[in-house]
């Protein structure tokens, strides 16, 4: 069993990296405050002896050698990057739970069979840099390394850049080696065990996922004298899509996700029409027929909102997730720890994306989800119950046991 | 007679300060670029040997004195601020058309019986700095000079910091002395002079304008795991409000105008529902009833979206000028001069704002209007023409004359 109260004082600990006012973190990937919490994670790391490397992407492994070293090790990790205005678990969760069976095997001197490999993803969150998931997508072969390191911010900073900037633009290829079997543990981000009243979710799967950066183009007049048959203004052409699509996919069916999470005119003066305005569109669904019907609906309506406003709109597509189907032994060990070990359980699909979407296109995977409360996540008041996040751990440290062997 | 040549010569010259790819002008009030466009106006000033003030709120007064310096001056002024993406005529042109009347008169050796002077007003756009014609509004009383002075960009730098730092933090107090009359210049920015091939607009009063500061409150979750009815999204709300608001003020009368200049979202991640999106909204109309029928609509809106969407919606008035009815004695100069100069003129209301709203709290004032192509201002495409231009000025010169006497 590992140690609950170890693992809570870890992720309290990184947590006060990039600590906002509102009891959140910030700590965007390869900010200052991402490097500062690599470097913790680091530290912790060498206190039991692994050996780590890092390679082109700034991905992390650390290395617990088993008794025999060359067979495929069993893998598990996830993030330390946060939304801007993320909370304290999605994803360092992950990570401090693969550091905690490694603390914990150290401690009981348990040697396994294959290697254990704890990974530490750059820029899962997709905040900062877009799309997410992308150190484990570039590793996965899902992107080419230029790509990677070309992806930009707002500011126009990239990935390689700043790679280079904090220090962790490592020299291991980003490229898979064989893997026996890998785990991820996460909150759910959901409602679902909270509403259920139980204690381990075992992820069969990950719903699909499509960016789109949408352009509105207007033409920039003055607020007065124009009368509003004359304007092309590419607010008016904003609501009507976003109102069209948002009723669209409410009714087309439950499982189906529309966030518009940024939003930003140009030239922004409140007495003049913008010349654009510019939406970062998120759609979602479990199946790949539903993600379809939501991807040609917005190109559908795009087009009569175009017609309607004479605003010209440009949909480019920047990023697509399939649905994912997880490894079924892997499940089936997720699921045979949860029994064992007494936890009220159910198998559930990840409404949100993770590293293990991409680990998966390489290796057999699975993951293990806990409540958090009010389902509440990117969000300053994330927050999870210390004997949840062990439970799940000890589910992590069983069904990693499992797979590597003793 | 003015010189056409010399007044277009010196637009194009005052049009490189700021200069933007697109061929318009970005010389937003009290940046580096204002203070060259202003220290090149002063310089052309004192080649005619005029007397410069500056008063606490940046606006400079050019005088030419008359043959009874102390009788009340003939004023004519306007601003040399352009919007972020604005074009070379806006507020310049009546700058630099009532610089021209007093390089006329002084070729010409002609001195009137009353002064004549010349205003720049500090930050007329209303773009850098809310609200609008604030140079003009704290001189005639409206705000007070603290307020003037604590007005903050997008930044937080506020007027009076900027002020000083481009040195134009004059010493006289920004309040009017009596005044005789008063004319503005200006391109009309509206289409009614082009479309009925008129080239003077008498201009009889300015339509109102009420600023809105509205918030969109959501609760930031994950675009994944959170389904869409537990969801608290701004932009859900953003959209509603934005397309009942528009259909109802299109519905209402021809003469009413919606503006939705700036939106923006925070955090601004895409894959985050969106904690606020913040609405800079702009809503006019010429009748004091009709931009109440406007102001009461959109609370009215406001209060059934919060309903319909659980987002909570703050909607705060950031300014308010009200329609304004310009002096019956200076619109009969302008008229007057229009006929004696054989120009084709009718009588219009102002869409736009200006710092003639401001002065005509405390003395007599009319405006002039030239037509722009295609009706177009706060755009970089903004253009007008040499002749309409100059028949502008010299109506401006001629009603001047009248009122100041030779
Ligand atoms: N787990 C998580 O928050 N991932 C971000 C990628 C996504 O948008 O689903
Ligand atoms: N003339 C002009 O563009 N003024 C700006 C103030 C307004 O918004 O009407």
């Amino acid at each position: 069993r590992i140690d609950g109260a170890r693992l809570w004082a870890s992720l309290m600990e990184m947590a006060r990296i990039g600590a906002t006012p509102a009891g959140g973190c910030n700590r965007q990937a390869l900010t200052d405050e991402d490097k500062q919490g690599r470097d913790l994670f680091l530290q912790w790391c060498r206190e039991i002896g692994c050996e780590v490397r890092i390679d082109r992407m700034g991905n992390i492994f650390v290395r617990r050698a088993g008794s025999e070293p060359d067979a495929p090790p069993v893998v598990t990790g996830s993030h330390l990057d946060t939304q801007p205005t993320g909370g304290k678990f999605d994803g360092v969760y992950g990570v401090l739970a693969g550091l905690e069976v490694l603390r914990t095997l150290e401690d009981q001197g348990v040697r396994t069979r294959a290697s254990l490999e704890l990974v530490v993803w750059t820029n899962e969150e997709g905040a900062r840099f877009s799309p997410a998931m992308i150190g484990s997508g570039v590793w996965a072969g899902e992107f080419s390394l230029e790509y990677g390191h070309g992806r930009a911010d707002k500011s126009g900073a990239t990935i390689g850049e700043e790679l280079r900037r904090i220090g962790y633009l490592g020299e291991e290829p980003a490229e898979p080696k064989p893997i026996a079997a890998a785990f991820e543990v996460h909150i759910e981000q959901g409602p679902i065990l909270e509403k259920k009243n139980e204690v381990i979710g075992v992820v069969t799967g990950v719903q699909g996922i499509r960016w789109y950066d949408v352009t509105f183009h207007g033409t920039p007049c003055h607020a007065g004298p124009t009368p509003m048959a004359d304007r092309r203004d590419p607010v008016q052409a904003l609501a009507l899509l976003c109102e069209r699509l948002y009723s669209e996919v409410k009714a087309y069916s439950d499982d189906a996700r529309m966030t518009c999470g940024d939003l930003r005119a140009e030239p922004g003066s409140r007495n003049t029409v913008p010349e654009k305005v510019a939406l970062a569109l998120d759609l979602r669904h479990p199946q790949p027929e539903g993600l379809e019907h939501l991807h040609r609906t917005l190109y559908r309506m795009a087009d009569q909102v175009e017609e309607a406003t004479g605003v010209a709109i440009d949909v480019r597509e920047e990023w697509h997730s399939p649905p994912v189907v997880f490894d079924s032994q892997c499940i089936e060990a997720v699921d045979d720890a949860a029994k064992a070990l007494g936890c009220s359980h159910r198998k559930m699909v990840s409404g949100a994306g993770h590293d293990s979407v991409y680990v998966s296109r390489v290796a057999p995977v699975s993951m293990i989800f806990v409540p958090c409360a009010g389902g509440l996540s990117h969000n300053e008041a994330e927050s999870a119950e210390p004997d949840h996040l062990e439970a799940g751990c000890n589910v992590l440290l069983q069904a990693m046991l499992a797979r590597a062997g003793t």
